[in-house]
């Protein structure tokens, strides 16, 4: 016979037991509810792509990261890297879509980082976008439903940074940073802001962007522009007058749905990435902010085109959904939860095992999770199962119980219980639950 | 500049646009609250193994439909083929884990089998299973879940057909077929009943199986007997006794649960898998058999101790997740849909744009989904827009309106229109929704 195999999982890659997985996808469905409350609707693509579709678009980086192989007709494929890439595929195969196209889609991608804490091999990404519109109501949208999800998930205390490349753009040429690499290499110092400090950013300005004390001066004053003073200060400057006015819209439309106080300008948001045309945010939890963003997007308006010919707008907002499952965690607005059930319905014995049945499915039908006990084990061994389980209430009924057309309905948590009729309990069990 | 990437997608692979994808999601949503209402928890895979662990477990054929490859590790790695051998693998790695444990889990698998039509190399599994209990209630409540599976998405007329394998080996042992694989020869013969009829497959069995005369006579006269005339048929093999007694323990359990007119007993339900050990079971819509088993699973005693040295009792059911959106879809009980939006609220003008999100925004606390308009164009553009999303409702509201504290409320569908105050219109809304 041969030995038994030792049972593991890749490095990078991770198991969710119940206990996480039910309240992370909890999480999930209550995100999704939201994008579909603001008409974004799911799309499904394959893990599978064709290697040279996603290859070069994510630098050679990227490159060296994606899980590429020969499958057994020796096609060159490989997982996918992120959702926008298979999302500019799907624009470019189905020039039918009416625009703008609203989708979402919350699945695993895969990278073949160097695991370390925090980052994994396999993750969820969870991004919406809006194909197809360049008007700032949708860049305005896109940082509602951030909001939204975010008071949906119970988070109060937030803020959504926001800023516009056109901008940056504007200050890297004014200052006289050549396009491209070094400009991008500034703007990833910048990003650092909030983590590290104006200290040392301006150390990094000068060491590692080769900038002198004047132009770090210009990029401080710049930052500390209000909104108003923007388009003066891009006067003359087409580029950063358009980011300007971008800015001033997607600010004022949001005053218009009430989220203006949700809301700040932060010209150091650069974002490190250079697909990014126009609008930029990050959003912060003000009780957590060491945790870092927890959703981020913006405008990107020449990536979708890239398998169609011709340039197509586009924004979007992903969230960082292990992040911001750990900050939910934190602060204590989800918990370990190692089952759904919320009422353990025992055995008495065989003989009323159909009262169980009855019990469990008509607490089913008004909407509470129950479950009936497997067996005709002593009562102290199933209650220790719906302890193992956390589960919260246990239904007893005996012959003396039956007989009254009640049962014994124990509150474990608190070691009561008391006496219930059989037709008041589902809506004891709805009152405990909602108070 | 580089020729533009013809985007394309692997064949035997697809994307699932909203208009599909929205109702499929709409029906995986409400199985997972079905599996949760019966205290099944959600567990979360790794999408890539170690080939090791999943080499073998498949048979020589399923070797071969593996996507596997070596990783920039040089780790010998596989793509999931199941759900069932990485449970067995979080079951070897954690033994702490309270048993019974039920479990479920919605997640893409990967065979690269040759495409045909409805066949796929990538697909969704749905199982539900219950680890570590071989009491028949277990067998019973999978059962269960998947009557309640098909109730909740509006199947009315359904049946589960049962069986138990311990009376199949006691069939095969009295006939003298031999261990092994001409036994399940036979029983893949015999799963062929409800397709291809008697005729048919006596005629295989004559053929492909060589049984004679008398051993098919034989086989008929089993498939015939009642569920009450089990034990007399089997009395003196202790193995057919026993799953004359489980078989009989599974229907009483249905039974207590309301459940015995859903269910019936079908001594050919054979379920070709070498690992099944006892209850095994199909369910067939009764407006549409000829699509063949929506659901099936059973009770597999032996599969779950792989990877943990001991043997690990486990019962589960199995949707066939593509098959029973196409039957939905085929009995209209789903249908096409690009949108989730139900409400679209348009834009007049800059100016009248707060209204339009406060709108929408009262409609979305109703729990109704809305959208607004992105833009300031022609109503008439803004109405083709509702009409390529197949959006039922759509709000206009103008100077006049507003005035009035009113919108113009309008059914695209029937052409009409009307005029409804700003208060009321959540409640219209639910109303037309529900009604």
């Amino acid at each position: 016979m041969p030995a038994k195999l030792e049972p593991r999982v890749l490095k990078g890659f991770r198991d969710y037991l119940p206990a996480v997985m039910l309240p992370k996808q909890g999480m999930l469905d209550r995100v999704a509810e939201v994008f579909q409350s603001f008409g974004f609707a799911p799309l499904q693509t394959p893990a599978l792509e064709y290697s040279d579709l996603l290859l070069g678009k994510y630098g050679d980086e990227g490159n060296k990261l994606l899980y590429r192989f020969h499958d057994n007709g020796d096609r060159d494929v490989a997982l996918r890297y992120d959702l926008t890439v298979p999302l500019a595929r799907v624009i470019g195969m189905n020039k039918g879509l009416a625009l703008p196209f609203k989708r979402y889609q919350i699945a695993p991608v895969w990278r073949a980082e160097n695991p370390a804490r925090g980052r994994f091999r396999e993750f969820v990404q969870c991004d919406i976008d809006i194909v197809g519109s360049n008007n700032p109501m949708a860049d305005a949208e896109c940082m509602a439903v951030g909001a939204a999800v975010l008071e949906a998930l119970g988070v109060e205390r937030f803020v959504l940074r926001v800023n516009n490349r056109k901008l940056l753009t504007a200050l890297m040429n004014r200052l006289q940073i050549s396009d491209g690499e070094p400009q991008l290499a500034v703007l990833r110092t910048l990003d650092k802001l909030p983590k590290i400090g104006k200290d040392a950013v301006t150390k990094l300005l000068h060491t590692e962007n080769s900038l002198n004390d004047e132009q770090c001066d210009a990029i401080f004053a710049f930052l500390a522009l209000k909104p108003e003073e923007l388009e003066a200060w891009c006067a003359g400057d087409p580029v950063g007058e358009l980011g300007a006015r971008e800015l001033n819209q997607v600010l004022s439309l949001l005053e218009a749905q009430g989220l203006r106080g949700k809301v700040e300008l932060d010209l150091s948001i650069a974002r490190g990435l250079d697909y990014y045309t126009g609008t930029i945010y990050e959003t912060f939890l003000l009780d957590l902010e060491s945790i870092g963003s927890v959703m981020s997007g913006g405008r990107y308006d020449t990536l979708i085109g890239m398998f169609g010919g011709e340039g197509i707008p586009a924004v979007g907002i992903s969230l960082g959904v292990d992040r911001l499952f750990s900050a939910l965690t934190e602060l204590g607005l989800v918990r370990e939860q190692p089952s759904p059930t919320q009422v353990l319905v025992t055995v008495f014995d065989a003989e009323h095992i159909s009262q169980s049945y009855a019990i469990a499915n008509g607490l089913r039908k008004a909407g509470i999770k129950a479950e009936v006990y497997l067996g005709e084990d002593k009562l102290k061994k199933q209650l220790k199962y719906a302890d193992r389980y956390s589960i919260p209430y246990v239904v007893v009924q005996g012959p003396d119980e039956c007989e009254a057309g009640e049962v014994t309905f124990k509150v474990l948590a608190k070691g009561e219980q008391s006496r219930i009729s059989v037709e008041g309990l589902a809506v004891h069990v709805s009152n405990l639950i909602k108070g």
